[in-house]
């Protein structure tokens, strides 16, 4: 029997119109040179109906991809709206690809139109010549007579191109499974990977960013989204935002500490989300530089394990509190969110808090351990996590076969390896390729890193297995010391003994400048490894 | 092109094993003679299992329809989860409908079998001769000898049924479009229609619920659920609350103001949802035994309009802020709810708390007027409401055709009639068939009410329009004054006159002892239009 329900289909061509109707008044506000440039929701609905007549004009028909090559920004928003909305698919694109990578994702989404940032045309232009299906190059926010385009390519001024098209489209309504837009993995772990998000999932996954188990986004907030809108759809905020009416605050490129803080004090934003080495970075910037920021009601950090040492710093120097949660580009990325529990107070609180999080309803987990059998969640038994919901990837665009590799069963597998308690937070102790096998036992290398970053200091330490002979792996400490502060690897040891179970004691140590990031700011265990292969690594051994 | 994402099935299933597992520790408690009885959401996973064995053991496969005739408690809460789980069809009776449209309803959905209360049995066993589907009935919280069922019905009590049977149950999972649950609509209109709920649209609405633009449930929140559970699925608290561990207070049939007060003190719930009634009831007492109930985020009202004076009320004598909500049985319910814009502060704040509220993103409205033509967004034009989302009917069930008198090109026509400010706030000026049309223009009926029931020796007021030969139509309005009080129409006339529109100003004025009501609490105009027509109503004249 079925329901009586209406057959609607769930669609970002609503979710435009509602915000920028409901919410005309809600602000995107752009960081530019000049200070702060400002656009209601209102407008934003009429830009983006603008863009999507141009596009329209420009030949975009039906599912063809466009792709943006931007900064976080209002236009980078249009295109975020506008493109899904006419029934075509956006195709963010990720800045910090390696050139080859870059190239290598256009042509295999097939963009037929690249939006690109006036500042970033020195960046594409280069590579521009390789991308096979690209016809017309739109030039935002810059001159389009900077860009010098092939034969067969013609470049577009954003603004001419938006001057004088209707402020209203016939926006159309989709199958809900219809794609709406597409993301790279961020290649952590090997070549980027398309995933395909749908009008249901993107439309599911606002509806839990405003959720009172998530991000709870909601109209009083201002949100200050530096997480790139190329990276796992920024998380999700900006179409949370047009949801409940969330103004926005876009760092566009000013994404330093320096002009961070300037942003924070000249827009006292209430919410903001970015991986964890924009706010160590921050934080040391403030240490020099002090200044309120506790206009921050939360803060969410994810991408990477958020050191429990500088959760506690703004929570407690700064009343700041951080909002540690789990994600993957696969997963829209919401995965999981730690909240605790509402019972657990002080230290048994913060210990929740740690976690990568617990899961919303929609998404079920499970471990799985190497003979390929379900772990109980005992908060003990360790497995690798996988992951199956409405938001959740069940294949890689393009792919001939669902690789076994990656998915499992109807199943994502994420390459995330940890554990689960009864109540269903999740703790990651490391990434599959990141695990540290040491004499049968696996030893945590995120636990490890927390631990040796907990020291005052230590700005950043990673830690990889190198192999052993009588232990096959042992553990190797990256640090990065404090400026203006010293420490020995003898202190840091000293330092951990009463913090790990002795044998994972590790005894091999060097001192480094930074620690290597990804496109999207992660540590780079893949280059620390090659470096330490290629014996670049001056190694204190104990 | 179709997305990469899981095509994963939104299923009550989930939410049960949801809730159970991560929210184990989370509490439903329901009042009895003996005080609080608690139950912790893990058992409550363990009783739903058994009672889809038993279920199951009786007979009951595939969508077959298991009817509930309950008040709102522990057992009724397996029955809202073990039910759908495990793919049959809940089906929530209405304990105070007339004996008539209870028969009618378990004729019309077929019901199998139905669970009923102890205290209800009576009740019940008078009708159960002509109910022609059922064949077996659960008496919960009593002793099954007190019913004499007739042959061929067999009478099973519900913990002995339950005793024994595992304590797990493989829930399937179904299309999301199957039915759910269903319920019938009050009849305060007209005939009970039968509105069927999917595993989708409750899935969507629970998350709604959760929204920080809608009632913001949290595992944190004790919900105090006095809106029955056969009573337009309890404004959904239910099956929200399992979604994020929300602890729910259940009170049984202890719905007068006194046990309320009781329940209130003993267990300081921070959230509550009940019809405007109970409130104006509990107020009244609150003034003779004062209480502290600060302990009450927030409490949403609706199912008709929620009166100023009784929202200042609450906020201003007892701290406790009043959320207004409109919504049907038609719209699973939830369709709009006032929560101001951030920016609106005191006076401004309170002008559209008073409203029926702004929709949330799911859900799409329209005004439309006599002519069947859309009227503007301006907070001026007045027209029919139309609403469309995933969790809006698109027929009743069993309904050969699809009416067109409530359900217009796809859109649920609501009855309802009332005007919607830009920014999205809807204001109801009426029920269609409330409507008071005097000399050409319309006059609002719901607000004289609220301005009659403004004055502090009022503690009721309905208005209903009655013949005139020169006007048509007149409005008559019907005070139930405060106990211990005094006031003539003339000093109410006073009241009003510098609240509305010379010409609205009513002439006919009738004092009763109380309005009647219907089988879900809100004023029954039906019946004062009839006492009207029979000259049993005393009138005062101007
Ligand atoms: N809170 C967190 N704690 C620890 N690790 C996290 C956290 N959040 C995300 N991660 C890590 O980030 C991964 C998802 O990142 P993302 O999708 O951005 O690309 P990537 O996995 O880094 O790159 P690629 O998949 O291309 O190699 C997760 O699988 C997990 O390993
Ligand atoms: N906040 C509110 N203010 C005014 N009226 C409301 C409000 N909330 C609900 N209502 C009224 O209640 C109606 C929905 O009620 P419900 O579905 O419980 O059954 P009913 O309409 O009273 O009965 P029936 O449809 O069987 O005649 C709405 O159509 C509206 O008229
Ligand atoms: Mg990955
Ligand atoms: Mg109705």
């Amino acid at each position: 029997m079925l329901s009586t329900m209406q057959d609607d289909q769930l669609s970002l061509a609503h979710l435009l119109r509602h915000g920028s109707t409901l919410y005309a008044d809600s602000e995107v506000i752009t960081w530019t040179d000049a200070g702060a440039k400002r656009q209601t929701y209102g407008e934003v609905g009429k830009r983006a109906a603008q863009l999507a007549n141009a596009l329209r004009g420009l030949g975009v028909t039906g599912d063809q991809r466009v792709g943006t090559f931007m900064w976080n920004n209002a236009e980078h928003l249009h295109a975020y709206l506008a493109i899904p909305a006419m029934g075509a698919v956006l195709h963010t694109l990720n800045i910090r690809l390696f050139p080859e990578q870059l190239v290598f994702v256009v042509n295999h989404a097939e963009d037929h139109v690249v939006i690109v940032d006036g500042t970033l045309v020195p960046l594409f232009a280069k590579q521009l010549p390789e991308m096979r299906t690209v016809r017309h190059v739109i030039v935002a926010n810059g001159d389009p007579a900077t860009l010098q385009a092939p034969d067969g390519v013609q470049v577009h001024g954003y603004d001419d191109l938006l001057a004088g098209q209707p402020e209203t489209f016939d926006w159309p309504v989709l199958d809900e499974r219809s794609a709406a837009a597409m993301c790279y993995t961020s290649g952590t772990t090997g070549d980027p990977k398309g995933v395909v998000y749908s009008h249901r999932s993107i439309w599911l996954h606002s509806m839990q960013v405003c959720m009172t188990d998530s991000m709870r986004l909601d109209q009083s907030d201002k949100a200050l989204v530096i997480v790139p809108m190329f990276h796992a759809m920024s998380w999700g905020m900006p179409y949370a935002a047009m949801m409940v009416g969330t103004s926005m605050i876009m760092p566009d490129r000013f994404l330093q500490p320096e002009p961070i803080a300037k942003i924070l004090a000249a827009e006292r934003p209430t919410f903001a989300g970015a991986v964890p080495t924009i706010w160590q970075g921050l934080l040391q910037y403030l240490e020099a530089n002090p200044q309120d920021i506790s206009h921050l009601r939360e803060v969410v950090v994810g991408g990477s394990a958020a050191p429990p040492a500088m959760m506690h710093t703004f929570e407690e120097k700064y009343g700041v509190p951080i909002l540690h949660a789990w994600g993957m580009t696969e997963t829209s990325p919401l995965g999981s969110v730690a909240r605790p529990p509402a019972w657990a107070t002080g230290q048994q609180a913060w210990e929740y808090r740690y976690t990568q999080g617990r899961f919303p309803a929609s998404v079920r987990a499970r471990l799985i351990d190497d003979n390929g059998e379900e772990v109980p969640w005992d908060g003990d038994s360790v497995g690798e996590l996988e992951v199956k919901g409405p938001w959740i990837a069940a294949s890689y665009y393009g792919g001939q076969d669902v690789d076994p590799d990656k998915f499992h069963d109807g199943w994502l597998r994420t390459g995330d390896v940890g554990k689960i308690t009864p109540d269903g937070f999740l703790t990651l102790t490391d990434r599959a390729k990141d695990v540290i096998k040491s004499g049968g036992e696996w030893i945590s290398s995120v636990d490890l890193e927390n631990h040796v970053m907990s020291h005052p200091a230590v700005a950043e330490a990673a830690v990889i297995g190198v192999p052993d002979e009588k232990w096959d792996e042992r553990p190797l400490v990256a640090v990065v010391v404090r400026e203006g502060q010293q420490v020995t690897a003898e202190e840091l040891r000293e330092h951990l003994k009463d913090k790990v179970a002795k044998w994972q004691l590790p005894e091999h140590w060097t001192f480094i400048d930074e620690v290597p990031k990804t496109s999207v700011g992660k540590f780079d265990k893949k280059r620390l490894r090659s470096a330490h292969a290629e014996g670049k690594l001056d190694i204190s051994h104990f």
